[in-house]
């Protein structure tokens, strides 16, 4: 772990850190917020944040307000890449596949699968690693947006009990039935559709037994990639279904922006500081 | 005046326009935040802010957080650009001087005379175009960060009784005596050091007769700048000598980054949002 940014932010420190990655099999940036007391070693729960298509780990650090609500609540947040990263890494000049693009799946086709296995990392080596080098207690919550509100929402359902709280913005919730998620599926977990649904939202919803996490989800209704790729309303009927927790808000006229997000995100760092407040399930 | 961007933004709307300068002789673009209120059409004041060496109008309503605090106050904000752009337009290969670096004065010196008129264009024709466009009131404040502070302690000194408010953050208060200051300020005005003065927040103070506009700074201690460029103590002697009302404060840790605004924006908020609610001077 080497730091690699350092900026004071409202009481506490942002902080840009890199590692090797055992699981990702290159060299990995990471965003990590640490409010005040976390500064001063008391322990403190994490927020993880996973971005979009596109984005890096300086995305929600520099466009979110994300700061401002993290000290509030006294708590840690994490913003990690979207995807494995490096010149030995396998990429795809589209903006929607390889590198900015790992959609939060462990990939088992080549030439993916050498390094894209971001849910193992997300999920396993990031909450290791955070909670050896930082001042971090072991409760988490997990949100993130487009693309990465898919792979809060996937990851969260994979792993009952590893979070307390989970949330999202404009998530993409059903991978199978929409282009971007086709597209990536497809490549990452090869033709067979029945492999698809371990990472499909609105499928997992429907396979869920135990834990019911209740979910927060904030969709703008001027969002050009709402009826195309995001589809909410199949994740509401997934979970009517399944007698699942949904809190699912349309916002008039917001956007797929950081503007949008910046909006709501107070609410959000709400939904899971009560919830990580209230200490273990 | 023609909108390119805009994005629903806590209540009201995050918006970019173009349009052609006079003033400038060259296409302009400008972000403007119009709170709710202003989106119905009822006037509210308006926020100039003016960014630093090397930003777009787009740094400061992406990075800063700025929405939310406009919106709890009423407030419009307006981010110009940093200078004149375009083919056209004069340039250097420096970060600091020409394009991205107007350093908000009238250059008379070739061959910058031609376009670089940011004081006239930020004073004069920005105010005039929004007003006209907008539902904005007749009163303003003005801020901004480095370049930026300086341009808004400037502009807000050589304009007695058109701002209600200012405050800078990290300003260049004497760029007569300081690296940036003295490459601009030589190249848009010439080597005759006595027609700097009149662009030097340290000189205008003592010269300033009548109006003495209270000035709030904020100024980051860790600041890599802070010795060779900004040197807020020349200020401070300054305003002291000249009974001018100073708040200037050294912020423990804090560096030169978007991070040091963020936290301390609100402040500035409030600042204005107090002088512009009481009404003219």
């Amino acid at each position: 772990m080497e730091r690699i940014e350092q900026h004071a932010s409202f009481g506490g420190r942002q902080e840009v850190w890199k590692h090797a990655s055992t699981t990702l099999g290159c060299e990995m940036k990471l965003a990590v917020y640490l409010p005040e007391p976390a500064t001063r070693g008391q322990a403190c729960p994490v927020l993880y944040w996973l971005s979009g298509l596109t984005c890096s780990e300086q995305n929600f650090i520099t466009k979110a307000g994300a700061q401002a609500h993290a000290a509030r609540h006294g708590v840690i947040v994490v913003a990690p890449d979207t995807s494995p990263r490096g010149d030995a890494v396998a990429n795809d000049p589209a903006y929607d596949l390889g590198q900015g693009a790992g959609f939060y799946v462990n990939a088992t086709q080549a030439p993916w699968a050498a390094h894209y296995r971001m849910q193992d990392y997300v999920a396993l080596e990031l909450p290791a690693l955070v909670e050896q080098h930082f001042a971090a207690s072991p409760l988490r919550g997990i949100f993130g947006h487009s693309m990465g509100g898919h792979g809060a929402l996937v990851t969260a359902l994979r792993h009952p009990g590893r979070y307390q709280s989970v949330s999202a913005f404009s998530p993409i919730v059903a991978p199978s039935q929409v282009p971007w998620g086709q597209k990536a599926l497809g490549a990452y977990l090869g033709a067979d559709r029945e492999a698809w649904k371990a990472w499909d939202t609105v499928e997992l919803i429907q396979m869920a037994r135990e834990e019911r996490l209740p979910l927060l989800v904030d969709q703008g209704d001027a969002d050009e990639f709402l009826a195309p790729q995001l589809q909410p309303e199949r994740l509401q009927a997934a979970c009517e279904a399944a007698g699942h927790p949904l809190t699912l808000r349309m916002q008039a006229g917001h956007d797929h922006s950081y503007y949008f997000i910046a909006t709501f995100l107070g609410d959000h760092f709400d939904h899971h500081g009560a919830a990580l407040a209230a200490g273990p399930n």
